[in-house]
């Protein structure tokens, strides 16, 4: 049985999610008593600048001093949202070389050090838990590490950016162009002042690490995905999009294949029929493929305040489950393969290619022979005559691999006829 | 750190999901040890008729006799998947009295003795799981008592059905009535020869009880449940959904509300726009609201040989992982308030209502004019001359008390202008 006991925490960082974290464990104060039969307490909580007024905070907790910390043996579990890679990185690895368990949301740092910090809380048998660095509020790396733990996983395809999410919805709904929508988002507060992160894509790079490590047992870093943003989607794809009866959507796409791992981060067009077709707003999703379980997806709120922190607190509760029962470090690392990553320019790809060209006969054989010629198969090519000199030209291909595809692009951006190639986007 | 041993299970019932489980404890036997750092094996299967042929498996391993797997004492885990209420009920509380682990995926029995069969778990410091019994092969019990562990939920609606769901989707899609439909999913496996747990919502009720209990902490068992099926809904109700911008799905539904726990399960009109509406064929999805998470749904195959083996396995991985660090029983019963389950006849509803009446004038001010004597407000009406002699109205309330809805009706039943009352729907 369970002993009763107080368990203390010191809090690192108190920005948006540190101070959705400390709210909610004071919510639910009571309620995690009934369920772990221990009581909880963030005694502690590190700040840049201790004397900033912070309401609903007993300012005594305040310190801007980590060896207050790190140095409290009472202390057992240190919760991390202060993102970024140091003094993140470093300060983990001390609480977990001290024996203290430790929450993260760092997705940062997980997507490029993770390993490093799995190994010192296996070392130490100390939890280091780290839900909310993918996906925010969505259960999603606990189902895969046990509910899922029979199934070979073959598949995650993620919409795991909540910006360009809303700011593709916009597009698609309400006819928005890319600028508008992102307005809107900033507006709202969906895109924060430099919005690189979010649609170049780096930010579901960054998750797509996280979640192929886990999928596939073996360890792929930030560095290993290719992303690309949704900068240059415009109105007008979104319109073939439709006709075509498909979205268009930022997609994190990891599968393990014979060949390795192929993970990349790029907008697609799917099919409105598809579950992740219908994700809309700021919302996520990940869609899982395994072989025992088929299909399944999890969708809810990727960032926010209270999201995250109800992914940060229900690693809380876990670790405190793990103390009373003396099993900390019961479930670790499971990257215990080693596949190697596909080259990107290996990954077969279906594409959407829309194009400007010469309006005269003969252009689309001498186009086709080019495809042709580079190994590249059409599926659908749509002529629409523009003005009486341009035609538009929408080629829609059979899965290639990128780097065919590659120099086809190359080759037909060097023809006479070619005024613009507008739009190279890929089909899931 | 974990030791190196050997788990031993014992599996009672070997039809499709106990034929999927051995399978896929075969396939996986290598990777479960990667995992968890344990060998698994399958020492024993429970079956009515031993000498029955089943392809791949020993048949030394096959017995008839309980008592050979319960008094073995070197079997840790048993997995029941015979289903029914006996001899199930007996055999899991007699291997929790001899401390060993079980993981069930036994929803009927779940629904009306979880709470004896959690207890005895509990008293004797093992671990009761019982993934599959919900939504088959989608991860939901343990997000519910894990990852979301830090949310007071509010609500939890589901597509608990997967027969249902295909006629349903067969229905909205490709125009067939219910008997042609309810065809198909037999032609297709997915209905049994006898339907009627499935299209009258028993089998959603009791799935619906088990998740009421998790997400809300509080015992609801089948019998509180409320249940209506979709035998009732015809084509015609459909094509009204589709001008609403509706589609129609068999949804359980339940709250925590100040009045106590409101839990059903009938077909609704839900907005194409929700999450739960693009949920197709034979597919599952729980829809649950958390105060901090907000909005999250789980989406996958909710029966099958392999998916619910998938649910099986992913426990059985848990308890092994438990046994090697000791802390069996770490995750009990979560039911630690005792709310009351409201009245079914005191829910709030909102109701699409389609009837047959004489087409004379005065008619729809009567009819107006008794729903406003039961307290019913009217949102939208829609008059449609079938003939000469009869409209079709159709009127849909705003939110109105079921016992107020009730009374209506059956004073609408008894005038003399209605010919008949074709339809009552609720709306979500």
């Amino acid at each position: 049985m369970a002993e009763h006991k107080i368990i203390k925490a010191g809090l690192l960082g108190f920005g948006t999610v540190g101070a959705g974290v400390y709210k909610l464990a004071k919510r639910q104060k009571e309620e995690m008593e009934s369920k772990t039969g221990a009581r909880f307490e963030i005694t502690r909580i590190l700040v840049r600048d201790r004397n900033k007024e912070r309401k609903g905070v007993d300012p005594a907790l305040l310190t801007d001093q980590w060896e207050e910390i790190i140095m409290d043996d009472e202390i057992e579990l240190i919760i991390e949202v202060m993102g970024g890679i140091e003094p993140a990185r470093t300060r983990i690895l001390e609480a977990l070389h001290a024996g203290k368990n430790v929450v993260t949301a760092n997705k940062d740092l997980i997507a490029e050090h993770g390993r490093e910090l799995l190994d010192a809380a296996e070392e130490h048998g100390v939890d280091f838990l780290f839900e909310a660095a993918v996906a925010g509020g969505i259960p999603i790396i606990r189902p895969m590490k046990q509910c899922l733990a029979a199934n070979e996983i073959t598949e995650v395809v993620g919409i795991m950016n909540g910006t360009t999410n809303y700011i593709l919805t916009k597009m698609f709904e309400d006819g928005m162009d890319f600028e508008e929508a992102l307005a809107k988002a900033t507006e709202y507060g969906y895109a924060e002042a430099d919005p690189t992160a979010d649609v170049e894509g780096l930010d579901a790079g960054r998750k797509a690490a996280i979640l192929s490590s886990i999928a596939f047992h073996s360890r792929v870093t930030f560095q290993d995905v290719y992303t690309e943003g949704i900068t240059k989607i415009s109105s007008r794809d979104i319109s073939y999009a439709k006709e075509f009866g498909s979205v268009i959507k930022l997609l994190s796409v990891a599968h393990n294949t014979e060949g390795g791992i192929e993970v990349a981060v790029y907008p697609m067009l799917i099919d409105q029929n598809h579950p992740l077709a219908s994700v809309r707003d700021s919302f996520n999703a990940v869609f899982v493929h395994g072989d025992a379980v088929d299909d399944v997806m999890f969708y809810g709120r990727g960032a926010g305040e209270f999201p995250t922190a109800s992914a940060v607190m229900g690693d809380v509760i876990d670790v405190i489950r793990d103390i009373q029962y003396h099993c900390t470090g019961r479930i670790s690392c499971t990257c215990y393969r080693t596949t190697k990553i596909k080259d990107f320019r290996d990954i077969k790809n279906k594409f959407f290619l829309r194009m400007q060209v010469d309006n005269k006969p003969g252009v689309l054989a001498a186009i086709a022979s080019v495809f042709g010629v580079h190994k590249v198969s059409i599926s659908k090519v749509i002529q629409k005559r523009i003005t009486d000199g341009v035609a538009e030209l929408v080629i829609v291909t059979e899965p290639v691999k990128e780097y065919h595809m590659e120099d086809a692009l190359m080759h037909l951006r060097d023809m006479e006829t070619t005024r613009e190639i507008s739009s190279v986007i890929r089909e899931y």
